[in-house]
């Protein structure tokens, strides 16, 4: 039997569900694991007298993990600075690291590896809560070549989506449901706009093409522009948008973008609903695999964390892994692929045509169009159409073929040009997940 | 760097599989895990000299795997007895085992690992193909209580399944299509009658419930008896109906038991289609996690071979892990479930109330209940019914409360006495999944 001699820095929701289960459960993850977690500090600069320590001594001073009777050290206290320089000093210390900490592995990961790339640093938790999908990449796909990796790795966002699909809600509605529910944070921002869902898909993008975590390089949008209408549209064309991340090889270069994304309905990824998030790999040799499961939460994250402790009990210390080599991306106006359009236009004979011309021009290929009351004109911007005469006004919902998206704006450039246009250009890409 | 050396027996699609990856990707797979894997001895009664065995001695003598020069034996032959003294000579001689073999790791798991529970032997490959489902349960699960696990874990049932709710095909027809694409095999015993689903399910309750593999104990149904109309009625109800493998806790007892079952269709299992398998697992830290990938296939079940090799290459021999403990298993007369019942009846007034009678004297809720024309009923079956007029024959199918099963046997042979039975009661078990 192992002990791991446990120092857990941040007494907050995860570190109170990494306690509990290890009063729970410690001698059952031994007798499964051979591995005998054992806390004997815990550090918080909010000291928490109602959580059990499990006898571990208590502190308000962070470095008390950094104490020699502590073996492995779990970051639970997020932020960047202080965790960061925690992580760093754990490690020069040669103890073990495991942390639930999404900013500092995509923000500075590669620093931390680029010592050793085989140092005992686990992040399970830091994509994905329960979901064992660093695990699932690093290992059980160690054999594969990996072409795409797909996530829905941002409950929040996938919350809000599903509410807006299965209630017809609005944005704010269900932006607004969601933080009385606490699925979204009082200032939404970090989740909405695609900054938390981008952490995580930089170490997804590390992971499954060997390279560096570089979230920088990312493209990242948020869910903010979605509409119900759009949302309604999509599925009358056979697809669920969701917000997701998604990495892919092309060439040799890779594509690394968050946004919102059109998804064939009958995918299994595209019924991944609610707060739960998913992960689609596909491989070479295994073929396409998806991992879902609560993608946050205490009790969740601190599972994914526990699993680390125990990795860390069996880490080989002699394995030599190769660092992480940086990645060429793509820049996003290289980037090819299908895009779902709505385009208000007042309802004139001849305006579907000269859309339609518009794509064609520059060789953008029409695979679907419906035209559509336009439920969401605004009043206001048709007023401010001048002093035509009223006339109905309509929606050109089109689903292209692949494009380049610099020959896209082009083409709507061109299009936002016609005299008929009746309000903003809503444009959601395509993913077929192939 | 550490060097395995491998020692494959076996060469058919699974191990050309694992050749291949080998081949193509072994440097890759040594930068990404410090594991470099030398391919050494090859064994098989029938050489195929069209294989590449990069560079790897061969010979028709399968205990050439077992040579000093080889690490880790790979036993790729199938079936149950050479196979099975293949692998205990191997672990005899102290070499590592992977192995693809499900019938062994289900009927004699509990015999190999009985000597010593910390044996290096692997088997991710012997369920659900590609996906890591042994590693999520033994490691990314490590510190829960798992509560459920339920398996589409039989590719070839879930395609028939599949096609006789997308087309509409009768069972034999379904089959016969399998047949062709190379889903099934000419004598499809095996998979359609639960039994291959019965030992993936005897080894992921062993690995979720911490307890001895025993295909023994299981119960185990197969899909002959699904009709298309079945079909179509689950879904009007709600419902998918696939063929699981289903292990739960009831207060000591496991209960564990193969067979068809109605999911509620927006369940993201119940939407697993074709050859595809996934596993569900309900757990009390990490919550309900799902996996998902293709089943079988020379690649995919070579992509977890070669994870296990990785694994074997890390193996902490110092990991004093408990042995399994035996379960006590509930008699499936004794399992307590929700079902779906189509009865067939002729249609005269009160025939309803007189079976909701017969449910309700057995304190039998009835949750949903529609009836419906009976397109099945065999003029055959009405024929035997005797003298009596022409009536019209319907369906009455309904959805029960959770009840014990044999209380349901009880409930339905009085139903089965009802002069107006027009055919065979059907009864499929539900699954909420909760």
């Amino acid at each position: 039997m192992k002990t791991v001699r446990l120092g857990i820095a941040g007494l907050g929701t995860v570190a109170q569900g990494v306690l509990k289960i290890l009063g729970a459960s410690q001698r059952k993850i031994a007798a499964r694991s051979g591995v005998r977690i054992e806390v004997v500090r815990v550090a918080s600069r909010t000291p928490k007298p109602e959580v059990d320590l499990l006898g571990a001594a208590f502190s308000v001073d962070l470095d008390t993990v950094l104490a020699d009777d502590v073996d492995v050290v779990v970051e639970l206290i997020g932020g960047e600075g202080v965790a960061r320089s925690l992580i760093e000093s754990a490690l020069a210390a040669g103890k073990g690291v495991v942390t639930a900490n999404k900013a500092v592995i995509a923000n500075h990961g590669n620093q931390l590896f680029a010592r050793d790339a085989s140092i005992p640093l686990k992040f399970e938790a830091s994509v994905a809560g329960a979901i064992p999908i660093v695990q699932a990449v690093q290992q059980g796909l160690v054999a594969n070549e990996n072409s795409q990796i797909v996530g829905i790795i941002n409950g929040t966002c996938n919350y809000i989506l599903t509410s807006m699909q299965e209630q017809g809600a609005a944005f704010n509605d269900a932006l607004d449901q969601a933080q009385t529910l606490g699925y979204a944070e009082a200032d939404p921002t970090f989740d909405v706009e695609g900054i938390d869902a981008g952490h995580k898909l930089a170490i997804l993008a590390g992971l499954a093409f060997d390279c560096e975590f570089d979230f920088d390089a990312l493209h990242i949008e948020g869910i903010r522009q979605i509409t119900s209408l759009d949302i309604k549209y999509a599925q009358e064309l056979g697809y669920r948008i969701k917000h997701v991340g998604i990495a892919k090889r092309q060439g040799d270069a890779l594509e690394a973008r968050v946004h919102p994304a059109l998804i064939p309905q009958d995918a299994l990824f595209a019924n991944v609903n609610g707060v739960t998030n998913a992960v689609l790999v596909n491989s070479d040799a295994a073929g396409q695999t998806l991992f879902s499961g609560p993608g946050a939460g205490g009790s969740a994250t601190a599972s994914a964390v526990v699993a680390d402790i125990v990795a860390l009990g069996h880490f080989d210390a002699t394995a030599a892994i190769a660092p992480r080599q940086p990645a060429k991306f793509l820049p996003i106006n290289e980037v090819v692929c299908a895009n779902y359009l709505r385009i208000p236009v007042l309802d004139e004979p001849g305006v579907f045509a000269k859309v339609a011309g518009a794509l064609s021009t520059h060789d953008i290929s029409i695979e679907a169009a419906i035209q559509k009351e336009s439920q969401s004109l605004q009043p206001q911007s048709l007023q401010s159409q001048s002093l035509q005469p009223q006339r109905d006004a309509v929606s050109i919902v089109i689903v292209t073929g692949d494009c380049q998206q610099s020959t896209l704006q082009k083409a709507l450039n061109e299009v936002r040009q016609l005299p008929q246009m009746a309000g903003e250009i809503s444009r959601i890409r395509l993913e077929n997940l192939d």
